[in-house]
């Protein structure tokens, strides 16, 4: 029998969607991009799933439970922004165990609520069962696409600029952190109640990143009033870097992108030198940062630099010259690799929304 | 704190999706019925979701992966054709550990594109991630509504007739047995190779109901046929008492159910006397038929009569009669009530797809 590990995430999708042929007129799109797009009465409709699972999408232990059903929302409409689309139905299934009370479920809706009021987004259904282990939590969104049709992951052309929103590695670094104060926590003794209270000041922001992501729907705004649509767009969910080879990968294209234009925080900075992290990476293998990665016409270059919180961090190139990081101070390239991904995780796929 | 089994499943569900109001005007239906419903360019669709977990849904000592996906699809096609629709895209995301290789995932995956096969609809994505606690499947369906829009749960009317389609308490058995067989397995010693051979001769009917459920299709498409649309409809997965209260609370009626009109299997009746239960309670508390229950006008009687495989079974009656089962004989009149369910299940929430 052949192990998991042998194919990673990406490989066994591949491996158990391939040669499907849809039967029905209403089916644009299968599995491949974030989302899968449908088309009834003449509407182009997204459809987005994920399944988060307590001990490996998240931990209970720092995850407040509004926070919780937040994010399990956001991350749904993220897949649809990144189509360039607006999400409009929502459904969640839940499993739960004993130890969760009914005040506790509450604050897990109150949190989805939130999220689907923010965003425009109507809670229409899902079921809940009893899990025997774990908190367990299955999010589906339909979203309208955009009149001229979803953006997908394979429309880059050679001389596009490569964009990205906001900035990279702060919900890595934010994680991290909740992870140190939880093992500090676990070593501290019953009746030491300073050593027990974690202090995140001046890590506010970091942490906000990581357990309350915001989808960037004034991103997919901003690009709409300034007439620019992208030729390609993913979400940062698992890494710049992993985002960057689907992109390059669906869209036959190599890519350039400068090591010193990756966007980073302040905060995400002082974090990783903290933790002895090099933040570049945190950024291009950290993942959760919920940004757009998205590539543009050259010609629309004054256009998007004219934009909000966009920054133009490099540019797509002829296939053959492959995805490349041009290091600090420009004498130095290196091949893009999803470091650290495959090796680390491969044994058991990961969870991110990989084929949609 | 207030612990889940103080509401029941459906009490939970209503108490977190109180309150929701839409804000676009294309979710035509939010929670409360077999699918929730949604308007895109004059099109009605339904939207369905379950979230399945091992330990809790199902066994994989005695369920083959690919029945599991089978059912895992064909459970959602059911509620589907719950609301008179056809089922068009599907997405699975499965959170797998390292006890499974790609082989039972690929046996998976060819129960889920067979029955995606045989009922015409449409794989078109979802994910894989890894999970440290057994399998999960998340599965959710788009449908097409019939063009008169879909069958509710709260249209049956006063003199109705009550419907249903093939028979009932088989899955139910077909558990009981594979339970039997597993505990029989498990006391057998390592080198008594004949006490370790499960013997189902005569039992495959049973087993194959529960294994590999077939959602009724073809009652859809014969009522269709007909010219009959039901005045509510509903698929029978918790039982048909339960099933029974949820269109008369939703449809705010009664119903007299005969309890000699029940449909059965003569390999149920048999093996219900086998394992010394009472093959009426199977059939009201069984759960996992995935027939159809639906309610006709009176009027209607002869046409319904002269389908294949359709069997009325009473009818509706005003609301201050409540539901009421007729026992054999008629000198025995009982109240319908979803029995054993909330007594043994409360204490957590049961898996059946409530919400919708």
């Amino acid at each position: 029998m052949t192990p998991l590990s042998s194919l990673g995430e990406f490989g066994l999708i591949r491996r158990l969607t391939a040669g499907l042929e849809p039967q029905n007129a209403s089916t644009l799109k299968g599995p491949g991009d974030d989302c899968a797009v449908l088309s009834y009465g003449g509407r182009q409709l997204l459809l987005t799933t994920d399944l988060l699972l307590e001990g490996v999408h998240f931990d209970l232990v720092y995850t407040p439970l509004k926070h919780l059903g937040y994010k399990a929302a956001a991350v749904n409409f993220s897949d649809i922004y990144a189509c360039g689309g607006t999400p409009r139905q929502l459904t969640v299934s839940i499993a739960v165990d004993r130890r969760i009370s009914v005040e506790s479920l509450d604050e897990f809706y109150a949190g989805l609520r939130l999220a689907c009021q923010r965003y425009g987004c109507d809670l229409v259904g899902g079921d809940t069962s009893s899990s025997l282990t774990g908190f367990a939590i299955s999010v589906t969104c339909v979203g309208e696409a955009p009149e001229d049709g979803p953006v997908t992951r394979s429309g880059a052309k050679d001389t596009d600029l490569v964009c990205v929103s906001g900035n990279l590695g702060a919900a890595y670094l934010g994680l991290q952190l909740l992870e140190r104060e939880k093992k500090v926590f676990a070593g501290a003794k019953p009746d030491d109640e300073t050593a027990a209270q974690p202090d995140f000041s001046g890590h506010e922001y970091l942490l906000e990143r990581f357990l309350k992501p915001e989808p960037r729907r004034d991103i997919v705004e901003a690009l709409a009033k300034a007439g620019i649509r992208p030729t390609s767009m993913i979400d940062v969910c698992d890494g710049l870097s992993s985002e960057l080879l689907h992109l390059c990968r669906e869209s036959h294209v190599g890519c350039r992108i400068f090591e010193e234009r990756i966007p980073l925080d302040y905060q995400t900075a002082l974090c990783a030198e903290e933790f002895n992290l090099n933040v570049t990476t945190c950024a291009l293998d950290g993942g959760e940062d919920y940004e757009l990665l998205f590539t543009v016409p050259l010609a629309q270059h004054e256009a998007v630099a004219a934009l909000d919180d966009v920054h133009v961090i490099g540019h797509i190139t002829r296939p053959e010259l492959g995805p490349v990081l041009v290091l600090r101070g420009g004498a130095e390239e290196v091949e893009i690799k999803a470091q650290g991904w495959v090796a680390e995780k491969a044994t058991a796929p990961d969870g991110a929304p990989a084929a949609n």
